[in-house]
């Protein structure tokens, strides 16, 4: 591994043999990714799912135990707190597979501020993702009947006389599965099998890429979109409802945001640039106005040029048309774009 | 700057020339930190104190505008979700210089769940902190009168017509100052007017060390202590009030504590090692007996040995002995002790 990153007070790898080598050969291959620093918040009790629902805009009422829910948790003002996927695993069992803030303790302030019956934790869980194309193959040779998961299920496979729970998921467009491994020695044991088992198939150690990430248009929490902005300006409307039956925070704010529209939103920033690196919100400006952020970016050898994800105000949104935007002092020929990004 | 860690979602320095030269230089010295990791969680409002006072086990009901107090953020439970510094910056704004954990998560939870007149937000505060011997005579060649501050005091010093809050406090117990810098151009211009004042007297940048924290037996929060220890697991006694006018979450399961006793507490361990590395809890031996576990420890020169910071059973407490302890699978003669070490 060549850098790593801290996520939930984790080492999380951002790279093996630098990031575009690593993305040509997650498109094509399989790589096994430790992606622990995903950690999984659990909720549990007689009142887990009342609270479960009370942080998310998602509809979680009809919520089965053998799908994964993508879930903004937001606040009392409508505001993205993480985005994390959701899975009832039990009767009053949910687990939060977070990104990188402490959902535990934002859920332990509700459930202690509402005298709420769960106990709140972390379970010793460290997800080992297996992604690309070739995951399929790779992992109907491990587990029986993988093949017939389909996309964002979750189930319990066998191995080593050990039940995991396996979702067909993961941070890559490019296809794959999420292993919640609970038993430390039998997961190093089933990282070595996949590891042997997909020689032939090109697997070897990976991790979430920034440049296939942007391509897909995956958006990252704590990148892409922070504290200060609501799941409708993310362009996450899917995952809001207004189901007069459930009850959320920041409910009514939402609907009133969505009733008037996002005054700004997430758009594509393609740019004819041969490399960038985003390590904070860049202003964007369009001749003397300033219209948004550019909030990730880096260069995409398929697209020839450099793709960002910006907040850009809804008035000077003026998609796939040819501009000149100025970021970061520099003036760049650009077009923006709908997410995700398309050749 | 050698090694980094990230602190609160930011890069935080861990070590400039090498820990053991770091140390020396610090104890001998002055250096400028930047803790800008050590973020501000600000509480606002008509019930700012209470919520305050809510969520920490000292009493603040007489906290003045002018003192830094350390007090132990905790949970229903009693167990200790942070650390920080609180400090009462106005009528109704408090400010929590805190340790690695989403605070204003937690604290934004419980307004939220309690129903609470709050605005929690994360100003863009950065702390310099001027440590070691020196940075007395440092600080009072930049700043009017600081000498007057007494320690753990605050108030606010002139620097190019802008009102920095400076404490007199670091973490480190070599002494020194925390400058709350609320203006980056300034902050900057002040950070260079430091390091070329302090010239003479060896100034450079530093950062928290490793060595010199151990040997102080200053506590680090997600090392030495975490969401399953109480305060008074870890010594911090003096910092739980029982003042019946207050209340605080899990107060009745701290004192029902401190009546029974803790059955586990922090202590030193010296060990005749001349190197060591901890990366996790490690299992204490002794003999057959697991007595409990190592959470922090380096090579300290000054002492000629290892010294560590471990959780051990009070049944198993022998202190100021000969003893013969496995850890991490090896046999050491150590000795445990009362924490700060003392030579």
């Amino acid at each position: 591994v060549q850098s790593y990153t801290v996520y939930n007070h984790m080492l999380l790898p951002a790279s093996f043999k630098g990031i575009e080598e690593d993305s040509r050969h997650l498109k094509n291959n399989v790589q096994l990714w430790d992606v622990s620093g995903e950690r999984q918040v659990q909720i549990h009790g007689p009142d887990a799912a009342k609270l479960t629902q009370l942080i998310t805009c998602r509809d979680l009422s009809e919520a089965k135990d053998y799908l994964c829910y993508y879930a903004p948790i937001i606040d009392d003002k409508g505001k993205i707190i993480n985005d994390p996927l959701i899975m009832k695993v039990g009767e009053k069992t949910w687990w939060l597979s977070i990104a990188d803030t402490d959902v535990l303790l934002y859920a332990k302030g509700i459930a202690i501020g509402m005298n709420l019956d769960v106990e709140i934790t972390e379970p010793n869980v460290n997800i080992l993702a297996v992604q690309g194309p070739k995951s399929f193959e790779l992992m109907s040779r491990v587990f029986k009947d993988i093949d017939k998961l389909k996309f964002f299920n979750f189930k319990r496979f066998d191995f080593q006389n050990h039940k995991f729970l396996i979702a067909r998921s993961g941070w890559s467009k490019q296809g794959g599965f999420e292993i919640y491994v609970d038993h430390d020695e039998i997961g190093v044991q089933l990282y070595d099998q996949l590891l042997s088992d997909g020689k032939d198939l090109g697997a070897r150690p990976g991790c979430p890429n920034l440049i296939e990430r942007i391509e897909s248009g995956l958006l990252s929490y704590g990148n892409d979109m922070d504290m200060n902005d609501t799941p409708l300006e993310c362009g996450l409307d899917a995952f809001v409802s207004f189901n007069p039956d459930i009850e959320y925070l920041g409910k009514e704010v939402l609907k009133k945001q969505q009733q008037q529209g996002v005054s700004r939103s997430l758009v594509g920033i393609m740019m004819d640039l041969k490399e960038i690196s985003v390590t904070q919100y860049l202003p964007i400006l369009n001749g003397q106005n300033k219209i948004g952020t550019l909030r990730s970016a880096c260069y995409s050898p398929d697209f020839g040029k450099c793709l960002g994800i910006a907040m850009v105000d809804k008035a000077h949104q003026t998609l796939d048309q040819d501009l000149k935007l100025q970021i970061n002092g520099i003036e760049i020929s650009a077009k923006m774009t709908n997410l995700p990004f398309t050749k």
